[in-house]
């Protein structure tokens, strides 16, 4: 008997996507209808500033080719590996997610959490090794995602909706006409630094009061910590926690508990992005927000009140009209799933 | 000799532009250039919920089917003035700019301006009159000034922009990917109601702190009475008139003039208004950021301090990027030019 998955002989188009973050980067085989038929997690160390073991300071050239000569033979092993499974592969191309992506030109440009300086051809540096590829495609991580959402997850039938990711920071990607927008220079969706309270809290990029600086899971613990400068109680389990001990995670399950200062938490973050995604609404009436990340893990506790003062804040003519939606995208592998949504998105065209 | 433009055997392709306003109604007749060849401004009085003479009640319907009616007539008659210099005319299509226009559905929904109760097929009401007329389409007057941005204005090399009109209210208008976008219901591009003070001034639509309530010319008028509440100052000129009676004219000829209270309410309009483009842009990427409307005559006085908020509320990536340009729209027409893009526009696909 033959069991499908394993038959040698069959044939299989595949994308790779690797998902480049600031401290590691993975990688992965995936088919069109978005089965992972290879992942390696954290598959490289993404290089930092200073590699040598010596503590001498390396080139930013040399660096980067050492990166780009990691990840050449990790995808070589990866389709290895899948073919093992599928003799006849088709690489229909390779996709990729990195912070400050550039999809139009191909560059990773001004990276701060990157050690490389300047602007950086990646696809082009990529091709020389996968010359007959069909695609190689980047953008950033959040976009990737709502590629992702729209081509394997629960935007499939969707023509307009906007995705969130909700992590380290808040990142966006928007669909319009069933296409990502990358905007005149590539950069669209940034919506987590949109403000949300004129001069508020400082954010990593140096504004104030970005939604970022609510609504990421280090958003929800100065939330945390503001609520206990505010009653100056002792009743909260939080209190026991340093500001650099406390997460999202542990004020999610200090809020399962009963905790009334976690629970007060999540309701606060939940009105700042809800008054956000109401003015993602104003400019682009989507059928949908997704979320997705660590904090929407909560459920109801944060998508209760993001939809009660979403629709708070709404023009009449929206109310009652936009989903809030979690993310379909498999949690632990949606960086390289959405990465290689940009070569099925490509295929299409 | 002959004269190109008199000529009466010459044929020429034509759009009907129609914006209707909450108190006058007007038409016209555009070319392809956007050259306005017949314009009747106002053509037609927009009926009030209230229209007999004699004070009684009308129907809704009977409102409608008047009004309808008189819209037809103008038509016709537009067409035949233009027929006595160009025999020829082809009727491309009819446009329609209007409050609360649904683009999918052809509808005029719950205009509060409006003496239409409820979903008005409006679209469908006219076709009833010109059944061989291609194209008939509705949407809103900022998105309708958009699509004219794009096919007659400033916008006509460019892919991605947005407009905003600064008026009674503040409109907008998104270019995406050389698509106006509707959204998923049609309704996109309301700028003029994201949050740009949580708690502030109430809108016209019942919301807090919208940028419309600081941006829109009566919003200017806010302003410059909040800071005579601020100063208490008897040193400006605009202490002398009411709220009713000032007007944005008059602050930008004081400003003109120097008076320093005028200047201020001009560099805090463009500071709520930067920040709101910024918020624009951290969605968008848009290449440029048109305005329009009667505050955006006063030049650099809103449009210097606009840029410098903006570039200020920037992530790094867009800084020094976007342009803040005036509409190319002529001023007087604008809003049936704008309606008339909606023909050509469907006449591209």
């Amino acid at each position: 008997m033959e069991s499908k998955n394993t038959n040698p002989i069959q044939s299989k188009k595949i994308a790779i996507g690797i998902d480049i973050g600031g401290t590691s980067t993975s990688l992965g085989v995936i088919d069109r209808e978005g089965h992972v038929l290879y992942e390696k997690k954290p598959a490289i160390q993404t290089p930092s500033k200073n590699e040598n073991p010596d503590g001498s300071k390396l080139k930013s050239e040399e660096i980067l080719n050492t990166f780009i000569q990691t990840i050449v033979t990790e995808i070589k092993n990866a389709i290895d590996t899948v073919k093992k499974t599928y003799s006849d592969i088709e690489l229909e191309g390779i996709g990729i997610g990195a912070p400050n992506a550039n999809y139009y030109q191909g560059t990773i440009e001004q990276a701060v959490n990157l050690p490389f300086i300047g602007i950086i051809h990646f696809t082009e540096l990529l091709r020389i090794h996968f010359p007959e590829c069909p695609i190689i495609k980047i953008t950033n991580d959040a976009n990737a995602a709502a590629l992702g959402e729209m081509i394997y997850g629960g935007g499939k039938n969707m023509k307009n909706f906007v995705l969130m990711t909700l992590g380290t920071g808040v990142g966006s990607g928007v669909i319009v006409n069933g296409n990502l927008v990358y905007g005149h220079d590539g950069f669209a969706g940034e919506i987590g630094h949109i403000t949300t309270v004129p001069g508020g809290r400082l954010c990593g990029c140096g504004g104030l009061g970005h939604l970022e600086t609510y609504c990421s899971a280090p958003g929800m613990v100065r939330t945390a910590f503001e609520l206990m400068v505010k009653y100056g109680t002792k009743s909260s389990s939080l209190i026991n926690y340093s500001f650099k001990d406390l997460t999202s995670k542990i004020i999610f399950e200090e809020a399962l508990k009963g905790d009334s200062l976690a629970n007060e938490t999540f309701e606060i973050t939940g009105n700042y992005l809800g008054e956000g995604l109401a003015d993602v609404v104003h400019h682009l009436s989507p059928e949908a927000i997704f979320l997705f990340g660590g904090p929407v893990a909560a459920g109801d506790l944060i998508i209760a009140p993001t939809k009660k003062s979403m629709e708070k804040h709404l023009l009449p003519v929206f109310k009652g009209k936009i989903k809030i939606l979690q993310s379909q995208l498999p949690k632990d592998s949606a960086a390289i799933v959405g990465a290689s949504a940009l070569v099925w998105k490509a295929c299409e065209k």
